[in-house]
């Protein structure tokens, strides 16, 4: 098997098995069978390009390997299965991009750990906008999600992030920026309190509020940029926009004090 | 002609005509063709409601209608023809209900002007998700867009923001807040400049930069709510996280300094 077949059936294994820590052989039958879904995967990504999500037809992708279409059904049995493994795809690559970049960043520099995740969302976004789209554009009408498979590699990036500014509160770098004005009523705070405990966090409720609102903010101008919501001649220094947002949230984030 | 015809064609003339000033008569010809049109309008926006923008499809329409589906292009001349209306229908309805809502504000009072629309904003979008999706969420695959059409309603919210900012700095209403702090470079200040120049804006740079985050962090929070990117059960308290958000934001603008 050539390196790119392994790397795919690696990589299909990572979305489709069952028990990820048990890697056996795969037999030929098995890995001839990965190697198809790896080809549909792949044509999944390239008419997400062309057609966009809600135009995504797995008789389509049949046609184009010569199958039958009712062939590619037991291969991947329906278009929300292929939008599911589509998802988990580009949330897992974004989320390696954004880990290989905080790590790359050192454990002990908080300010410069959330530039590189947020740099690292930004890349990615821009490199794969159709994938992007698919994961925080709109809704595909008709999909039922499967959150119990897409949950976990969907919150790799909030859960770096609010690692990141955890890190910083618990070594006294993470100042009240401003922010813990607001005031945090009784529900949210139930909301929060949750989210603290469920994730170990130390950081006050005010300040994972903040967090919150940092994280959506990032997303909301890569959607802006990527999405082409600027019109073409409004702002041409994309790059420079991006760093002064950055240093803007890092200060709602209460980095920089 | 009944009222609610009256309406859908008056509508129209907003949308299509030339000369909105210029009200003539209509004959009854032109009469049934704004009709016709209206009526492809609004089946168009409940297919946007089921299918998506990506599959919209003028043919659809037609079928629904009763027209063969040569008869519809008479009307409309393409599915880019119709995607151009509805998101000028889209726009300019979200645009109005900002314009009312600020106008209830009072123009005095800043911070209730920015409070009025933002909220806004999330009603319109909570009200109207797959119009919403339209505007802010995935570009339609192949569309070709209209720009000399769609900006001016698409701006109506941004220009609407920085009328109230522009307003508060002139009535020395608005703080630094701590965002000027973060450097300007040379490209992003021409930028920024065009945009003072354009719009007669006094705010400095940096607060309009500032504002121009505000601007796509609003969304970015609407998006993540319309297109549930919180997931079923992180955030319950949806009203109190984005009035918190609100009273971050305008920490952001320099609002409530």
């Amino acid at each position: 098997m050539p390196p790119s077949q392994a790397d795919q059936a690696a990589g299909l294994e990572h979305v489709s098995t069952e028990a990820p820590g048990r890697r056996t052989p795969l037999t030929p039958r098995a890995k001839a069978r990965a190697q198809t879904i790896a080809d549909i995967l792949r044509l999944g990504r390239e008419h997400l390009a062309v057609s966009g999500a809600a135009a995504l037809s797995l008789r389509a992708i049949a046609r184009h390997l010569g199958f039958v279409s009712s062939a590619v059904y037991r291969y991947v049995e329906s278009r929300d299965e292929l939008l599911t493994l589509l998802l988990i795809d580009a949330y897992d690559e974004l989320g390696d991009e954004v880990e290989a970049a905080v790590g790359a960043a050192g454990p002990g520099d908080h300010r410069a750990s959330f530039h590189a995740l947020c740099r690292a969302v930004r890349s990615w976004a821009l490199r794969e906008p159709a994938r992007y789209a698919l994961l925080f554009g709109s809704p595909v009408p008709g999909y039922q999600a499967a959150p119990e498979r897409t949950t976990g590699p969907g919150t790799r990036v909030i859960v770096r992030l609010m690692a990141i500014l955890d890190a910083a509160y618990r070594a006294g770098a993470l100042a009240d920026g401003g922010t813990t004005a607001a005031a945090v009523p009784g529900k949210l705070a139930a909301d929060l309190e949750a989210i603290r405990s469920e994730f170990h966090l130390e950081l006050p409720a005010a300040l994972l509020a903040a967090g919150a609102l940092v994280w959506t903010s990032l997303f909301g101008a890569v959607s802006f940029e990527v999405f082409g919501q600027y019109g073409a001649d409004t702002f041409k220094a994309r790059d420079e926009l991006f760093e002064h947002h950055l240093a803007v949230l890092e200060g709602l984030a209460g980095l920089s004090g």
